[in-house]
């Protein structure tokens, strides 16, 4: 029998982001990757459509076999992830409470911002998450609209991207945060730009990396692959030239098998 | 029997620029609106996609009796409008035509510029429309992602307006262009940045106003309205919030009576 794979999903391209993580510490798992390219972007849509359009993936996921899904998208982490855990037979990993945890410990001063999409905002989920960690922290958000386009256009680090950060940070700034969660999958490219804007005195904790770090420590429930060679298949739901583009950028090496499916 | 009204449909938002257009030329119509806010963007999406979701828009809007269908976008114009001409029995019209011939009257310098979305540009479909008006017309073209965006954040007039449009046209200004067609119905947004950046050399076409003359003028084809009081409907495929927050901003008064479908 073959080995079962590990499937991520995200609305789009952002959850290549965890996807590089989670091969980076499980080199040998085969990952499934889909990216619903038809209806990206889920951070400016409902609650309601993006929980519609997050089972419709997961259920083609886990069609394939997989062993555990990663929900590799902020926004659908935020307004999905109770309903896909409560639906699927098998364990369900969102990148909001690795992250909104990781923040928590990392935060002496207790001033956490988070900077997400308007649906991840407007969920107040990390909130939620960080303060069931400690509820003396108080949480600062900030939605970061341009972000995503900026990102998927190669200008994250173009002085339009500082001129946003700008604009979107001060309300954060004039709270004297001591932490700043990236709230989206497309935010770690922002890295350089939001060090620069913000200093040292501000710690940026990405939920990609401590994702993959909740996959890797979940693992053991579902068996470890320890002959696979990391296969990684991608599936989209638009035509794949946009994709195979765009999320070579993001990955940094040229994406192949990239499949079209229907959902 | 009620007199029929007149469809217009759009991914999102930007359609209201035609929509505006032409309930101002056209006071008694009664105007059907759809966004498919489940799935914005077009722009951004494949042909074959796009082409999909515009029949499924089209299809609603048929069945609520419209005599004449406004492909109030750019992109769904770009790829879908024979399509649709040829499955549907009553007058198409998309903004391409309107705006491109326009374009190619105005332009004494023979040399056209175009900004539009990743699909619209891709497409074409401006070159070939300017093209047949005047085979001698040089056209250049360039995509402007970040634009929608911008404008959805209300930062149409924004220094990072600014400096998106720097980067965006400095191609087109190589080429000498005197006349600018605003290929997405979000950049009539733009028209200030736009001037203060191009100078008074430059002209600029709107493809909402431009389209609203070719609603008029195909009306006697499917009869005018004398009698109504021109009411507007609006439907989108999400939930209506968003809609009616970034919509009453483009349309300048407060949208209302918006139902939410599904396709």
């Amino acid at each position: 029998m073959p080995e079962r794979a590990i499937g991520i999903f995200d609305s789009g391209v952002g959850g290549l982001t965890v996807l590089k993580e989670v091969a980076r510490l499980l080199p040998r798992e085969e990952l499934l990757y889909v990216g619903d390219t038809a209806r990206v972007p889920y951070g400016t849509k409902s609650p309601e459509t993006v929980r519609r359009y997050a089972h419709e993936v997961a259920e083609f996921l886990v069609s394939q076999g997989v062993k555990m899904l990663v929900v590799a998208c902020n926004t659908a982490s935020a307004v999905a992830l109770e309903s896909l855990s409560g639906h699927f037979c098998i364990p369900v990993i969102g990148v909001i409470a690795p992250g909104a945890r990781r923040a928590a410990t990392l935060s002496h001063g207790r001033r956490i911002g988070v900077i997400g999409t308007e649906g991840t905002v407007k969920s107040g989920a990390y909130a939620r998450e960080i303060q069931a960690c400690d509820p003396a922290i108080e949480v600062f958000s900030a939605p970061c609209p341009l972000f995503v386009p900026l990102a998927e256009e190669g200008w994250a680090e173009h002085r339009i991207a500082t001129l946003a950060a700008e604009e979107y940070l001060a309300p954060l700034l004039t709270h004297r945060i001591d932490t700043l969660v990236l709230g989206c999958t497309h935010y770690p490219l922002f890295k350089n730009t939001l060090h620069a804007l913000l200093g040292t005195s501000v710690q940026l904790v990405d939920s990609a990396e401590e994702t993959a770090k909740a996959v890797v420590a979940r693992l053991h429930d579902v068996g470890a692959n320890i002959t696979g060679r990391g296969r990684t298949r991608f599936f989209v739901t638009d035509v794949p030239d946009r994709f195979t583009r765009v999320g070579s950028a993001f990955l940094g090496t040229r994406l192949e098998g990239v499949t079209q499916i229907e959902l």
